[in-house]
């Protein structure tokens, strides 16, 4: 049942932080802490296991993981110690980390990408391949009419205009570590290129704006390859109909969209707190204080917008009404890999009376998306097994902002996702 | 369907607001918030609506009610025009409040207890009468042999230790109010008493301890008159066996315990999300500041007890081990009817990675809790026409400290809920 | 020694808090909590007292202050009681508030104004007027040669361009109530007029651009009519030389800018804090949510802007370095009179080591300003009558952005004002 | 001008974590961030220097000094990287600690503490030895005639009653490691034994109560022995009408109480903010949570008393009046090193209206406390040169509980520490 884990953004903080992880956990260095299909309700249950997951992946940086493993413990995410036991192997997984092709077409770069997936699998004789994208947020795409059939899409991919890949930045070789600065590395985040010389942005320009964004011409090549895809972004990846017709044909479930693991989390457990009592929610706002790589990109006008979208959803989803209130998030290089993020929210209750309650979550981002990384993997391979094809609802709990008609509450996201799984898995399986 | 609702402690905030509130919803003069059968999702379901619910009740103190409201819109807690809107109505509720009987024994003070009961439920031509504890928190009694056993109980209630009711300060008439200042009415509050002269306090004696303490016999006296009982405080009220045989023998059924209204809400949604994620809760703090007449009684070492075990329940409860950490109570006088509490979690994630979450609460606690309370009201009236004797562990979700096992995290106890409403009434009834 | 008290903005909230606060101390019905020079150090030093003080103004609307003062009780902000006992005081200085004036050019507008104040003086026999601007956050002006030299302004002021006044929006007649809502009056607020409809804003509009920004005619008229001018709010006020030249040719005293109420307060206090004990600030993060006149008006960003750099003054003032991080304000219309900031500091310590502090401050703005606008009249008047002339930045105490080189921590800043008092009057007078 | 440190308790988070950064710095290895006496306002005033101090000490434990720092880098007080640099350093250092005497007498007890003060001076070539209590915090002493004056005092020391020496556990012998548990030395820490059995604590019965505390006789053997002594914790120390004439006599000068390091330092700061404003603060609630060897030992009843007592002092020496509230300290064995400190603070503006602010502090207290350690040796060893003997209570800016008639506002001491800087060294020395 050797099952492999493609990430895109392989040497990100996240990619690496759950390859370290699974490292760690199948050589019995650590306990699974984080990963919900290790909770006690649920342990023993999904096959594959965490020590079945093969790990690969594309990146347009060729930071070694090493070097990122190294930052990471520099940065008190990933113990130095753990760090150093599982050096080997994840020097094994360096093999299988590619840059990220970019052809004359995003019909060529998809075969591309295709063939590293399907190489992949060979190499390591996998039975199956599982595509996540752990990459940086991309600004929400103009709308092109080809993401609306998938027979246009295949046609458009072949034109003209799907030249300009904006996931690359074309004055730099992806290949070539461009620096010796582990903490800048000046040709790795578009987003965050792209601010700084907007004229130089291919995605700022309409004219220019390939077929697809980088992520859905990712879920388009996996899904063309047999792999089942996952957005822990928001960006587009497999949410277009053309791709979902893809999905469909092809047999592959996905499923996205944002993992969930902060100041959301908690509003999604806290709105339903406030609607089962009948509390009228008058205002709720949310300032997120972020450092890290993630943190650099959302200070991006773009990718912001689309990450606080995401986040807001929950509110109206689980009050029935939308409270006065913004989500913000600021960049803060100097806080680093832990996010800080502040909501206060003001609530009427009987006779009007006015009160409040305020939260502040200081957690490591890294850590708490890494087992749920772990989590998607296996609980997809484990859907594509029983034969499902199309979005993946009911692993709602994973996401901020999940695709399909699903509740909205965190309590009753678990329900259905521990149905889910038991409908996968009637025992337990030792 | 005019249902009766007797409160024990009717002189008390909660209650007062509860009657306020009543009144004017019923007046149509404010919006039902807060009310949980009100809320979209129960709405038009349970019957008695809040508009048949008719009060009264038993205190030892006999402060006007219209005295206590307004006090009550003096510190924000009810809006001095809705106070005054509702005056008549609560002139006509003050002849229904009585003041707590005292007699040579506790089986004749019950017995004169039930006489009010009867009295009431004849005067309004009741369909049945709910006996609802809001009286100041009890410190935890000290144990009876007679608590076992329902014979050994009628017993002892006619015998020799059964003549010193700790409920009312023998040095004070409870039927007239001793004094003119508002805010200090000496002769009122048994607890605070009782701590200022512990030689006078016969609870701190435990030779001169009655058989029940005020709450069980309340309790004992409602269930033998036919009523339903609810603890809306941790006091032991009807949770002796002696009362469970007699609730039962009569058809009768009962709730509780303690109010669920802030700091211990929140914990029930927020341990159910550590647990889900299977994020290891390291230490859990929480104090409470409060003023008001109930933080007056909770700064009593005995009171504060009995609240602060009733609060940390739901800790091992929903997540499977008691993390390090207490709950402290601390009485503030200038911080009014406001509570303020402030919880601090520390949690271990991924890889041992440490990370907190705090929150504070300010809640206004009569205001949270009266709308419960007519909820409560509602709720055990309709069990007790649908046949339930015994006790009602589906309201768990109203309760701190809830009856029988149940879950203990909120959402599963709100489906708890929403399934015992669906099948008392199981169309909605406009 | 009774001393006029013309408020621009007079029948906002800061002024008719500060209105109704005066009478009520006048009256005895209060005491003077919050008022600096009341404070048991500073007590019984300065004349004029508060009693002393008479009170009128300039508004461009005309919503009565009766009205004003009910929403602020309904709100809240001053107790209902107290509002009605100073009913016909108040009505008293109704008759004091005039429309402001709107001229044909500015130069005649100024003229208008100091006829307004002149006859004020004459009326109620005033020893003199202090001119203090409590009106709407302007945005920061657009430069104008004029501003440089008095000469060239005041050959400007009558001049072709200076004949709109963004003051008043001309689609309304300021003298007359336009509506009867209370909580919404269109014609009232140009600021938010303005965003609503940028086209039709004067000050949006460069070419448009008046001479002097309303606040700075204010001061040029109060000063041309021998009157000291404070400004309260961020806004131009008298900071331009060519009435810095004016103030000292006239023997004026004058002193700004933006009162220190809430968050910048804090900052004052804790950021010298960490200076003194050698720790490093890493970053300072704030936000501001808060609902209001004030607050409808700082969500535009051209206040908005004004306001943040006045707020963020202190931190490399007292830190000598500035530190990453933000201060946002949010409006939130349903927060009301009452503001929440909250402010996330890490910093370094001993070895690198990494720690933070966060504060949450909720606090009644107008509450918090008014007394303090008490004590700048005062003070004003007590330095004029000892013959200062030109900025005095010994009142920096009051400020987030004082004029003048003066230290900018509040304890530096409080040394400062008592030594100033101590200098007006050595001698304590009863 | 080579200066002794001598630490009682030399082997405690705040000794070992001067030690290694006062190494550090002369290495230059780390800035001294944290160090008053090398903040831009007072670097290169002070002789000695940070690289002039050379350490020693006693303590009644005899975990090894680079155990303990490995312990400390584990729980990321001190970055790893450091320890292991000045590891030699260190192991020279180890040299000078030596377990802490316990003779027949305390006068006994007391010579053989000097000979020690006297042999590390000798041996080292060393100017002066400074004497600084970093030892677990005492129980409150039970009064003594004999405290009142020295000769009764000498009488006392070699009398009948002086005998029993409460620092050590006559069961125990100090100079044997008595495990293997690092985290756990059962003879160790007398506070807590006393605690767990005080049947065995001679402190607690009041018969066998020695003459003198522990900290106190550390202070009598310092000062006869002719160094200075100063108390970093709320223990008595030299705070003895007898000890007094003793400094005097000596010609020695002495400091303290109690490193004033979080909740208090900021407490320090914000209660003349309200002061100054003329706010009233009605209530101020604070607690404190923290693990460590300091927490383990705060758990005690007797320990907390005297350290909550000391944490109090502040407010009503800056507000005038102590408001409502009490300061909490909690152990949590899970926290570590951190300590979270909570204050809620409720306070009265003009007209009464009702504010509030909270603040929450994190931060690490052996980093906050050792580089005032550093600080407080180079202070005390400058005013020893310059011929000041008694208390020295321009050093208030240190300590929560100071010594003499202070200012308690922070900015108030701080001003009086840079003026004794500037006294003692008129010229900034290069
Ligand atoms: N950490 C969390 O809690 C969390 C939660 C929800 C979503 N996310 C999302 O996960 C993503 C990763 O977060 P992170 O903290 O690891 O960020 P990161 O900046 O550390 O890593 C992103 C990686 O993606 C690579 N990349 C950029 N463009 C690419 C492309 N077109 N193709 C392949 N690789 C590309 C970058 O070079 C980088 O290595 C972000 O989009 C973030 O918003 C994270
Ligand atoms: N408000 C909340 O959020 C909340 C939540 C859970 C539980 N509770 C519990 O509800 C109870 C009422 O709270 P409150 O704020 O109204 O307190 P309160 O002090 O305002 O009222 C208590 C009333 O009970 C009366 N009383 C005392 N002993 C009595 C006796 N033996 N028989 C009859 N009456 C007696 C008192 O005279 C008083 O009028 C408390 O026990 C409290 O712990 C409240
Ligand atoms: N409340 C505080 O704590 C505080 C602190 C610092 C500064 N301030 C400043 O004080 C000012 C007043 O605040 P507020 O809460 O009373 O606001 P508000 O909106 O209630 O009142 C402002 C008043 O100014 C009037 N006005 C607008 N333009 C005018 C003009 N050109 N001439 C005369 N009047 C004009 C408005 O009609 C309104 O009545 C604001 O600029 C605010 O930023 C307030
Ligand atoms: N860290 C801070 O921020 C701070 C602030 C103010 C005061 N303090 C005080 O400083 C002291 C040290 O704190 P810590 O965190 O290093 O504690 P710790 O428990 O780590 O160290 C105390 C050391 O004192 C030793 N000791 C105990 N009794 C002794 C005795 N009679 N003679 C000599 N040594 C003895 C112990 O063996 C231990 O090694 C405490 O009293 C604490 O209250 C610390
Ligand atoms: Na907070
Ligand atoms: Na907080």
């Amino acid at each position: 049942m050797r099952t492999g884990t493609w990430l895109i953004g392989a040497r990100g903080s996240v990619a690496v932080t759950s390859m370290i992880g699974a490292l760690a956990v199948r050589a019995g260095l650590t306990a699974p802490t984080g990963c919900v299909l290790e909770s006690p309700a649920l342990r023993e249950r999904v096959r594959p296991g965490i020590g079945d997951l093969v790990f690969g992946g594309h990146d347009v940086t060729s930071v070694p993981l090493e070097k990122k493993a190294a930052e990471l413990a520099g940065s008190g995410v990933v113990p130095a110690a753990l760090a150093l036991a599982v050096k080997d192997d994840l020097a094994a997984v360096e093999q299988n980390v590619r840059p990220l092709p970019a052809a004359a077409t995003q019909a060529e770069t998809a075969r591309e990408i295709a063939a590293d997936l399907e190489s992949f699998r060979r190499r390591h004789d996998l039975e199956r391949v599982i595509v996540i994208n752990v990459s940086t947020t991309e600004p929400v795409p103009p709308p092109h009419p080809a993401h609306a059939s998938l027979a246009d899409l295949r046609a458009a991919l072949s034109g003209a205009d799907s030249g300009v890949d904006p996931g690359v930045d074309p004055g730099v070789d992806p290949g070539v570590d461009p620096g010796v600065d582990p903490g800048v590395d000046p040709g790795v985040d578009p987003g965050v290129d792209s601010a700084a010389d907007p004229a130089a942005d291919p995605a700022a320009d309409s004219v220019a704006s390939p077929v697809l964004p980088p992520s859905s011409l990712a879920a388009y090549a996996a899904l063309s390859a047999g792999c089942p895809y996952v957005d822990f972004t928001p960006s587009a990846g497999a949410r277009l109909p053309a791709l979902d017709t893809l999905a469909r044909e092809q047999g592959l479930p996905y499923a996205g969209h944002d993992g969930k693991t902060g100041e959301t989390l908690v509003k999604s457990v806290l709105a339903p707190m406030f609607a089962q009592r009948n509390l009228r929610v008058r205002t709720w706002s949310g300032v997120n204080l972020l450092g890290g790589g993630d943190g650099a990109n959302l200070a991006q006008p773009g990718a912001n917008a689309a990450k606080s979208a995401s986040k807001q959803r929950v509110l109206p989803e689980t009050l029935g009404y939308l409270p006065q209130g913004e989500t913000r998030i600021d960049y803060l290089e100097d806080l680093g890999d832990f996010k800080t993020a502040w909501d206060l929210v003001t609530f009427e209750g009987f006779l009007g009376t006015g009160m409040r309650m305020e939260f502040t979550w200081h957690g490591c981002d890294s850590a708490l998306a890494a087992p749920l990384v772990l989590d998607l993997a296996r609980l997809t391979a484990a859907a594509h097994r029983a034969g499902r094809a199309g979005p993946l609802p009911e692993l709602a709990f994973f996401f901020k902002d999940p695709l399909g008609e699903v509740p909205h509450g965190l309590a009753d996201q678990w329900r259905v996702l521990v149905d889910f799984v038991t409908a996968l898995t009637p025992e337990p399986t030792p």
